[in-house]
């Protein structure tokens, strides 16, 4: 049997690749996406490399949602979007992972971020700070 | 203070108001997206008129997510699709609900239906028949 290639996702929570680190417990890793749809937007993900979100064990299923909903009561409180919302995809990298993200219009959450942008590490390190929950 | 008032999900739970039904326990109700993205879509709503998810107490939280994760695995056995995706807006309706769909691309994944067009309750049945978890 083939073993899965080591995901980005994967690398990031051993540290092998740096991250904007919101959240961490034994089931879960929360990071600010670096391509974000509005100030913010942070990437929920499971810390076993399962690509759908779908097949995670229950266990670790109910500890994500409780870190989406501990990520985007966080996300309310500091950053007072009138909304805060959610997108499981799961297109792009095989690694369970749940978008959490301040709104307040359609067209925010809506919203299609050029992946070729230069991420804005300064803005992104800023807000990691006021997030981060530890 | 004012009652606030019963929201269109809290009357199509109590059958006021008709709806194509998928799954129902003691904290949540699921029944088809009359204006689906995608054949299958539906909507899980947690039983309490809640506005946002985010507020719902942790044992509404950890039902609607189990119904979630129910209704996305159904989706996937019975329609078979590449990907079962998840959004939480929450902008038009201020009642809990998870939108749970197939997809195959990120077209379908982002498709703004057009909220005016007659619901084709014909094929809604059929899937209703379908995807129905009792």
């Amino acid at each position: 049997m083939d073993m899965p290639e080591v995901s980005i996702f994967t690398k990031i929570i051993k540290g092998q690749i740096p991250c904007h680190k919101i959240y961490e417990d034994d089931f879960t890793f929360a990071f600010l996406d670096i391509h974000p749809k509005t100030p913010g937007h942070t990437l929920v993900v499971s810390k076993k490399q399962i690509p759908q979100v779908w097949d995670l064990p229950d266990e670790d299923y109910k500890a994500l949602m409780n870190t989406v909903k501990k990520v985007a009561l966080r996300i309310r409180k500091v950053l007072k979007p009138q909304f805060v919302g959610e997108q499981i995809i799961g297109v792009d990298v095989p690694h369970t992972h749940v978008h959490v993200f301040a709104y307040n219009t359609m067209a925010e959450y809506r919203r299609v971020v050029d992946m070729s942008a230069e991420p804005d590490h300064t803005a992104l390190t800023e807000i990691a700070k006021k997030l981060a929950i530890f």
